[in-house]
């Protein structure tokens, strides 16, 4: 049980709060099926994934100037098209399937966990999605945020410092008083360096077959958890 | 009736969503009672509202380097409380009268108006308020904002043209895909020079008995309307 609490909690989003790959296979495969489109979107679905970090330590190299994430996902999208021999896409499907990275669903404990945090403390996302994909996510899934922190708000990617940082300027909160929760060890090890709280819970099945660490804390997080409902509860919510 | 309608709405917020001369008052008068300080607290909020601009002006014409609205607010009232020969203030009590900024009061139209709005657009405060003094705001008065652009976000005041644009820009949106909702014809006429749509509606009583301007739309806005729920109403909520 977590004694010292802080005013504001941050969540990492993709795979923290949403579900993002059952999200993505479930949505590719269906326009694949009304588009009479074959191809393997489970493993399009991976690749795209996987295309993330190398993309963004593009940008974090200096090697791009400042990308946000949107713009990232459709570089990454329209290689792995050409890659996978998909044809018959046009400018319109690209730019929709692009978008079902705002369409993603939460964890099923995650809407209900966030509303029950969010009576006590100022809650958003520390993602390195863009405000637009977050704000749109938000909507779609009616995620409760109270603030939008995306990574183009810094112009910095995680685990840049910059970003848990600029949270706390932004809040006006000390780094001590704000939170990181996550499902990411690393995250929370960054986020812990600039001063923040912690808090872990496991998302077994964000990678499917492919998941390969974050079954359980590797450090004594502040607050290691089941989920975000117990999370809520650890925190008195 | 607007026939075209926005994505995103974005709501000027002192004056136009909360109440700050009243609330103010209350607050500072109610501090005085309580703490046996006697002082014109009227003529204070007053004086202190009278500084908002000339305080902005200094950062706008680069005499200092940025500075948010709380530190603005702080000087201002540093100033102000030796003006008016306000003793036996401790640098607690000033801090605390200094976030009674963040803890403004909204019109009654306010919150019913935005969680009808909410429902099918994305709305936000477009403020030269701080994200931190924005998103308490937002906590203590249970205004739902989808995402909080304070003016700290951009390092810039309204009316410059990186406020209104920077909206569209972290969005996503074309200009003329987001909506400025004020009270203040001159900030829709600003929002309408870089493409926005506009709504507006009076706050008659925003400068009590101080009031010279704003009693009506003195453009042909977008939307005119009575109240945020009008607003509402008009645009299909």
């Amino acid at each position: 049980m977590a004694t010292k609490r802080p005013l504001a909690i941050v969540f990492d989003t993709f795979g923290t709060v949403v579900d993002w790959r059952s999200s993505l296979i479930a949505e590719l495969s269906s326009f694949g099926t009304k588009r009479g489109i074959d191809a393997d979107w489970t493993r399009l679905v991976d690749a795209w994934r996987a295309a993330y970090q190398p993309s963004m330590d593009r940008v974090r190299q200096g090697e791009v100037q400042w990308t946000n994430l949107d713009e990232l996902h459709r570089g990454s999208l329209d290689r792995l098209v050409a890659e996978f021999g998909i044809a018959g896409l046009t400018e319109s499907d690209l730019q929709h399937l692009n978008r079902g990275w705002h369409r993603l669903r939460p964890w099923p404990d995650a809407v209900p966990g966030l509303r029950r945090l969010k009576r006590s403390y100022i809650i958003g996302p520390l993602s390195n999605g863009n405000v637009a994909l977050l704000t749109n996510m938000a909507k779609h899934a009616d995620i409760p945020w109270d603030m939008v922190f995306g990574a183009d708000l810094f112009e910095r990617y995680k685990p840049d410092p910059a970003t848990y940082l600029g949270v706390a300027r932004l809040l006006d909160l000390p780094p001590a008083e704000v939170m990181m929760a996550a499902a990411h060890n690393g995250d929370l090890a960054n986020a812990r360096k600039c001063g923040l709280m912690t808090a872990f819970f496991p998302r077994p099945q964000e990678y499917g077959p492919h998941q390969r660490r974050d079954y359980a804390a590797d450090q004594q997080w502040d607050v290691i958890a089941n989920d975000i409902e117990d999370l809520a509860a650890q925190l008195g919510c």
